[in-house]
């Protein structure tokens, strides 16, 4: 006999007081008020193989309301993969069963917790599913009512709607009560069903506790083509408890035992044997298409190219090789260059015009989906979804960021354009891989290194024609660098990257006819630093000067006081940004913030004389 | 005789054309779309004493679509303030005339150019004449179409209806052409207007270009209350001049020499002897409140106090000392102990909700008019905003940001909800004030410290109670340190702030017993640095172990490694997280971290040995 939805939910309640009493944390009354919701799309409607969380057909759920993650275990108790044992590792440490979800859960399709990031994460595996993998799955995002405030939200909207993404079904759990205070509407759900409409959503409104209604709306979201759909449900934050529900004072609070007894009490027996089931999914190979040889990338010495334009030009030339190379760009593409591979490839590129946020958690969704997405934009505007990135790290997200239009080089159109802390800000991404590439050569090179290596990838162009410096053959391994000018009389060592890495060619040059010798080090590999041929020439000239076009704090000159830091040999000298730039010929800024050959060499001839 | 609307707005549009071309880089085609609707308001509306842009009862202007600068700068040249050689100094080196507004031009309320940030600004602005200032200005803000895809303006728009604010009204150029294409919505009106409707806004959708029914526009405007109000315009962008008007290929272009020719004859004769004139404000004072002294603060050394918690009792103990205090919080007040100001002076909190990027845009507004804005949430959500951080820096925005639950300290809720690159973000901020501290007693002189000191400031603070380690009479100036544990013999200092600092001085002194002597410091100051007494202790010690609760990347290691670089001599060892936590009791994340004081003498002993 199946079980009831209304069995299932009280199991599903159960394992939520039980567990989070045992943490003695965690955030029961949340996830109470979405248990009825989600209990009759676990075990009516969802497809999905639990024995392979990993099948391309399996319908994908993000919990947006990531502190609703008892919530989540409990539905997978109730479906028979987890046991009470483990949902009672809750929040312990070592268990995968984290207070938010994390990949450490392995039906968890993405880190959530930050709120108001599961929708854009949603859009990209919905994009994915419709225009990429060409599979008929579904994907399923419960939001909270408190992060329908944040803009991302609203970001993603808007995306899911203009790419009428009609495999998209999210589920707004309006239960009233958010932290510290009622949110904004309250129990007005009309609040939120105008908005989404107006948004280009298909809305039903309903009471999230009544099963046929949760059941009718479901199957009228199925019915809808053209347009992503919306479950928007009235709820009771800790619904099924009366001592919980709809009262303010305890959010975020496990129950104590004796309230737990309580509340187990009113909930009525459960059967802990009882098994959902949920349906299987098809078994349809996603759409691909076979990898291909490229050619090396066709570059003479000496040519002026920008390091942005040669990103573009190395992803047109490697999606041949690569075809879950993904493009996603800000609506700056003619500026990142991105363009030059949506116009060879134009399926492999989403625009997502003028909303970083969600870029980066429609990247998120691509790379939990096996696709590796390059998001491109400015290196200033990244900053906006550092949260979506930061978190696309606890997500383990395959990710690669590109962010053109560094430093104070940039010129006239002044500092709210210029990626002056994006170093600082990679860096401290956990196992991220920096690079900064200083000429089109390189540029591809490392591309292709970042599409080998996992994880959250960070690529620094720059907006000027430079020189190229390398010939066609040469390796750029992450982790490397490459000493450009050296000699036994070095009296200094340039470490630099970019447009500071031609200065400093030109410094050495010249001070070289002057009868000084500098060594020049190509640092394009900022994270991870190449410490050991920092080392070498700390030891052997005993003075660096890092030169770049970043802020002092974070940049390349503090990765390379850590390579050195436990055994300092050299004195080093930052040369940075220190003052805030405005506009002005690139040039011009570049010789105002000390950056430019002329200055370094003032500078140089001054330390040494 | 008064200058005709038409006259004024042929002047704009000379003005815009020749300072372009003159810079030979800008935006023309952006700024003309907006023409004739700016004019109007300059030049019928606005009530603003030129000679006095610092007066209170201005109304303000906020260009969101910061690359309309052009437009900007000839506005004040028709109103007589600016002259034409003045105009033509357009993005070069020093003028004030940026490619984007900052406050070095006069008359720029903030500083703009990334998009989406105008309104949440105006709404700070908006707040501040309603609920503080209480004074009649009203704010004006001009979006771009392309801008409107940013969620952060969605953020704004909410809160604005949620405040009520009918002093604000916001004018949308719906020019349809964004950068590198078409914007999602084209010359769809209808789609802004239905969503700016819904999220509680009242809306007037009209001809752009027809004076007529833009003057009916601002009329209507001011006829409402109880809501704000926005204007959506259809316009062209590059108005005015036939080949260039709802042209692709235009954005971001200057006109050569041969175009601005031709486009000048078209555009007909211009008078520059024409003066707009703008209306003067009244001359009401903004109601105030007088200083009064306020008691120290008050805590038994040795009592357990969490910082975030005396950073709550700081804000309501100074309000009465500082009555521009303004405490801002993204519904997180229970957290972050903001909510101890607002249950002192309910009238000095307004709550934010969880939009983290329009809480600091309304913290910039804030500051921008006087007020000295605390905005706080969990350390990690800044990241949230770092680019309206990054930009209020850019807008010399005297504004505070304070996260709290930092680090793998806060325990349970894992690695979403941990600040652990807060340090990192903020050290790259210019001219920032980055501050750390371990006890409740320096939180409290620490607040003061950053009402005391302009610019961007940063107060991080702990989740877990730490026990009071300092005197009542202690002095924390900016910049400075406390050497906690010293002797003559000591073999290697500990760098530490927050929860380390504690876990340094447990290993002190259990290592002390050992007979092993280590120095520790209380690095509260982490930008600027004690530069003085890390070196000395550099010197002494030759040995020093920095320990963070944060990524080792761009934080407090960096920031000692940075101090002592030119002239290292100690060897430094960085002890930071360095695998992704998970959920865990603080304790055990802290001694999985190294953080622990048994970690610590572990490592020590170690190196020691």
């Amino acid at each position: 006999m199946t079980a009831s939805l209304q069995d299932l939910a009280r199991l599903v309640r159960y394992y939520i007081l039980i567990s989070t009493t045992e943490a003695g944390t965690g955030h029961p009354t949340s996830s109470l008020s979405a248990v009825d919701l989600t209990t009759a799309l676990f075990f009516k409607y969802l497809k999905a193989d639990l024995d392979r969380p990993e099948h391309p057909n399996n319908d994908r759920v993000i919990f947006s309301k990531g502190h609703a993650a008892p919530l989540l275990y409990a539905l997978y108790g109730a479906a028979g993969v987890l046991t009470e044992s483990e949902l009672k590792s809750l929040r312990k440490l070592g268990s995968p069963l984290q207070g938010h979800p994390t990949p450490q859960f392995r039906y968890a399709e993405a880190a959530t917790g930050s709120l108001g990031q599961g929708l854009s994460i949603g859009v990209g595996m919905a994009l994915n599913g419709k225009n990429l993998d060409q599979l008929p799955y579904r994907t399923y995002v419960l939001l909270g009512d408190g992060e329908m405030a944040e803009g991302s939200v609203w970001e993603a909207a808007q995306i899911a709607s203009y790419y009428k993404l009609d495999n998209l079904i999210a589920i707004v759990d309006v239960n009233r009560l958010g932290q510290s205070q009622e949110t904004m509407y309250g129990h007005d759900t009309e609040a939120y069903s105008k908005r989404l409409a107006a948004f280009g959503w298909d809305v039903v409104t309903i009471d999230g506790h009544s099963l046929p209604e949760i059941e009718k709306a479901f199957e009228q979201c199925f019915a809808v083509n053209g347009r992503p759909k919306v479950i928007v449900a009235k709820t009771l934050k800790g619904a099924g408890v009366s001592f919980l529900a709809d009262k303010a004072g305890w959010h975020g609070k496990a129950l104590s035992a004796a309230d737990l007894e309580k509340a187990l009490k009113e909930l009525g027996p459960v059967d802990t044997k009882l098994k959902g089931s949920v349906q299987k999914p098809e078994d349809k190979k996603p759409a691909t298409t076979a990898p291909v040889d490229v050619p090396p990338p066709a570059y003479k010495k000496g040519d002026a190219v920008a390091t942005r334009k040669a990103y573009g030009m190395a992803l047109a030339r490697l999606i041949d090789k690569y075809p879950n190379l993904v493009s996603i760009d800000a609506e700056t593409k003619n500026s990142t260059f991105a363009e030059i591979l949506m116009e060879k490839k134009k399926d492999h590129y989403f625009e997502m015009f003028i909303a970083e946020q969600n870029m980066i958690g429609v990247g998120v969704g691509f790379a939990r989906r096996g696709k590796v997405p390059f998001a491109s934009t400015f290196a200033a505007f990244l900053t906006r979804a550092y949260d979506q990135i930061r978190m696309a790290a606890v997500s383990e997200a395959n990710l690669k960021c590109v962010g053109s239009h560094v430093g104070v080089s940039i010129g006239e159109d002044g500092p709210s354009q210029m990626g002056l802390e994006d170093i600082a800000m990679f860096r401290a991404v956990h196992g991220s891989t920096v690079l900064y590439p200083s000429d089109a050569v390189s540029t591809e090179y490392l591309v292709e290194e970042l599409i080998k290596t996992s994880g959250i990838g960070y690529l620094r162009t720059s907006r000027p024609a430079t020189p190229v410096l390398y010939d066609v053959g040469e390796k750029f391994p992450v982790g490397g660098s490459k000493v450009l000018r050296s000699s036994a009389k070095d009296r200094l060592t340039l470490v630099a990257a970019g447009v500071t890495l031609h200065e400093s060619l030109k410094a050495a040059d010249q001070l070289s006819k002057d009868g000084l010798a500098v060594r020049v080090i190509d640092c394009y590999s900022v994270k991870p630093i190449d410490a050991a041929t920092l080392r070498k020439a700390a030891e052997e000239t005993k003075l660096m000067m890092v030169v770049e076009d970043h802020w002092e704090e974070g940049g390349l000159g503090d990765a390379v006081l850590s390579a050195l830091a436990e055994k300092p040999v050299a004195s080093v000298v930052k040369v940075a940004v220190r003052i805030m730039p405005g506009s002005g010929k690139p040039e011009e800024l570049v010789e105002q913030a000390g950056l430019s050959a002329a200055a370094l060499i003032r500078k140089i001839k001054e330390i040494l004389k």
